[in-house]
């Protein structure tokens, strides 16, 4: 397999966390998104969505994060990312999806640099945008695995949901979100943070990550 | 199972065709979105994160809608939302996962409401944003679609895919977006108004729908 990504993409984070934790072999390929070489024709001509992460799998060009993901799970069931239980499976989606959907689009970067270049809005209010689409999704995040009383991870071992989390939490601590409120999710960041698949996945560890 | 929904929620309209298509019996509860009945606390209390859809059902209140959409194909297999082949299934999640990840936050209520009250944007500014996202994803599944030579339905029989689908493009009309570009998602949306589940599930059917 080769996963053209980027190092600091949360997407792309997300499909290195599932391959590593599924044992799959994979070749990383940067694909530098300051030099918005996903808009290139030889990589449009692949994915017409000009997006990282591209993976190519089982001789086909697979686009958008989560049916990647949903496939990996399909192709490749072991170690699962999902529960077997029907209703373990819809409390990891349920989470995993909020983030998925509702924060994913407005803190990529093409939002944020249409914020900076077509509003005109400063590092700063940027920053109040970031934290207040994040806060809106994980505090009732952080509510959900507050009843369930979830320790180090949702399902007694790392799955979908810590596969989409990590990235996030990751990426709201370059905008300084604060995360004394949500005590679960940062048990859960402690945890995978631990883990060899995690530290392999992290966009520290990756070539295209800057050295200093 | 109850559905708490708003007529013109481009979620709940997914999940309102989704049952449909399962042909399983389900009592429509309209909740209001522009007296944010949905921030109720009664209302919260079940759903942390304070959104329609809510679906109970199975003795559970389950929130968020491509999680919802999932379990239901789940729990009620027959007729299936997803084809059986995985690399079909990989199709339909790929166009259908770009649309619920890429679309539906900058485009949804909260976000607009933020341009307008925040930013200070007016009603045509709010559409010059709303049009310019929804080009950004259609055009790419509008080429997937093209390169797949679809007709009627991406994958011969109305799916996952028509299900989140057919809200965007009732919303992007709304909005006056220009679907001449866009001849194979119009097709599939032709097709699908046809049908009797499509129709019961339209906002225009809707207890909650205005009568003019």
């Amino acid at each position: 397999m080769k996963l053209y990504g980027y190092y600091r993409s949360s997407t792309s984070y997300r499909l290195r966390i599932a391959l590593e934790l599924k044992g799959l072999a994979f070749e990383n390929v940067p694909v530098n998104l300051l030099k918005t070489e996903q808009k290139d024709a030889a990589f449009t001509s692949r994915n017409p969505f000009g997006s990282v992460p591209l993976l190519q799998a089982d001789e086909r060009d697979r686009a958008q994060s989560m049916a990647q993901l949903e496939w990996l799970e399909e192709a490749y069931p072991e170690p699962p990312l999902l529960p077997d239980d029907l209703e373990d499976r819809y409390t990891v989606r349920e989470l995993t999806y909020a983030i998925a959907t509702e924060l994913h689009a407005p803190l990529n970067l093409p939002v944020l640099k249409w914020l900076k270049d077509e509003y005109r809005k400063s590092q700063d209010e940027i920053g109040v945008w970031y934290r207040h689409w994040l806060k809106r999704t994980l505090d009732p995040v952080e509510a959900r695995l507050a009843q369930l009383g979830t320790g180090n991870f949702l399902m007694g071992a790392p799955g979908l949901f810590e596969v989409v989390l990590l990235p996030q939490v990751y990426n709201a601590q370059r905008f300084d979100y604060d995360f004394s409120a949500s005590p679960h999710i940062s048990a859960i960041e402690k945890a995978c943070l631990a883990l060899p698949a995690f530290q392999r996945a992290h966009p520290d560890s990756q070539v295209d990550a800057p050295n200093d």
